[in-house]
């Protein structure tokens, strides 16, 4: 049976790293809210009060009788079955670790444009968003770099994955953390991956494995857009 | 051997999450922090070049050679270790769905006072500070505290528990969080505590669980303080 993947038509957002893991693995599964009537599905799930272990907020992954939300729990329970996790144990606790991290990253990306809050338009906290870009371009997108850039070279099997010697489901969205942040911060992220070699070779290499690259050029690959977590304002990238 | 916890002293911060759990099940552990020469026990760890994998922050914990970041996922490991999770593998996902969606409201609890950088001083982001705290009073809380009481009331074994008939970790969670905010803002949770009877309910069991009270009452349980996650500012209490 086909996974069923529910998350917000129209913009990437943490769907985007659930979707890059079943692409990667050629997973049969649909992408529920972008067909006729899907938004009714999403909601039923969401806000049904019938539901018994109910999401918070999407994206969540229907596998049979399974209900998960959470990007990272998600992936979590995709992993071994889209063979994008170790076997051990303790390495897949690692990988998850690298995800959760991850996930910061993106929640820091998301609140430069909504330091706020999220029940605003930009236009509503840009001033408030430029004093944020500024820390975040500053401190927070080298610090995070830093990091999956120590991590890569201290891989024992390898600095061309970020867990053992094959793609996980890390490396994908740590392609995607990438891919964002150098849509959104074109200017920062130039002179901050010349500091991330090892992080911009992966993320080059994950663009061209066969599946992603089809993927990538697919129209299930929504454009970045002003709507989603990475969003390219000009003012905000200094 | 006694697990090793690594969190900043002098703050509850996210390390509280663990200690509790590690408090519950009457675990024996050392806070290595709070210890003479533990910062440098820290500082080892989080930034030594040798280490194969490195958190990104604290806390962390050791437990023999395995080295674990992030909060979530160190509950995770602890869960069945400390007989606080569920056997069953989709209820243990649960249980880490719901942490993760508490350890998201933690953040935002945070970033009420610091939304501008965690690298300024609250009184450098003050007027900011209002504008978030105004927001996350009227919309977040009230969504958040929603969300848990709806669980615990469609829990199939009882509401007084988050998942299935006994404590896990995400009780223990829970009540910190809201004991927080209770700190932080006890004007408005007195308020809205009154819509979430069930998660209020749940929250003085915990304190009144033997090892809990213990805990609370002894001076490994730092107090709550302008330093850490949850602070009070009565102006942001509105």
């Amino acid at each position: 049976m086909a996974y069923e993947l529910y998350y917000w038509p129209g913009i990437q957002g943490r769907g985007e790293f659930v979707r890059l893991a079943l692409e990667e693995a050629g997973a049969d599964y649909v992408d529920v809210a972008r067909k006729p009537k899907g938004m009714d599905s999403l909601m039923e799930l969401l806000e049904g009060e019938q539901i018994a272990r109910p999401p918070f907020a999407p994206p969540f992954l229907k596998d049979g009788d399974a209900l998960i939300g959470q990007t990272a729990a998600i992936l979590f329970y995709l992993g071994p079955r889209l063979r994008l996790a170790p076997r051990d144990e303790a390495a897949r606790l690692w990988v998850h670790q690298i995800q959760l991290t991850i996930a910061d990253a993106v929640a820091e990306a998301h609140d430069v444009h909504h330091p706020i809050s999220g029940g605003l338009y930009y236009e509503d906290q840009k001033p408030e968003a430029l004093r944020v870009a500024n820390a975040f371009r500053e401190e927070r997108i080298p610090k995070f770099l830093a990091w999956f850039e120590a991590i890569l070279a201290r891989n024992p099997k390898g600095d061309r994955h970020l867990v053992g010697a094959r793609t996980t489901y890390a490396d994908l969205s740590l392609f995607q953390l990438i891919d964002g942040l150098a849509y959104a911060f074109p200017r920062s992220m130039k002179t901050a991956l010349k500091k991330a070699p090892l992080a911009a070779a992966l993320h080059a290499a994950v663009a061209e494995r066969p599946r992603i690259r089809a993927y990538l050029a697919s129209d299930r690959r929504i454009p970045f857009n002003e709507s989603g977590i990475f969003r390219h304002y000009p003012e905000l990238d200094g």
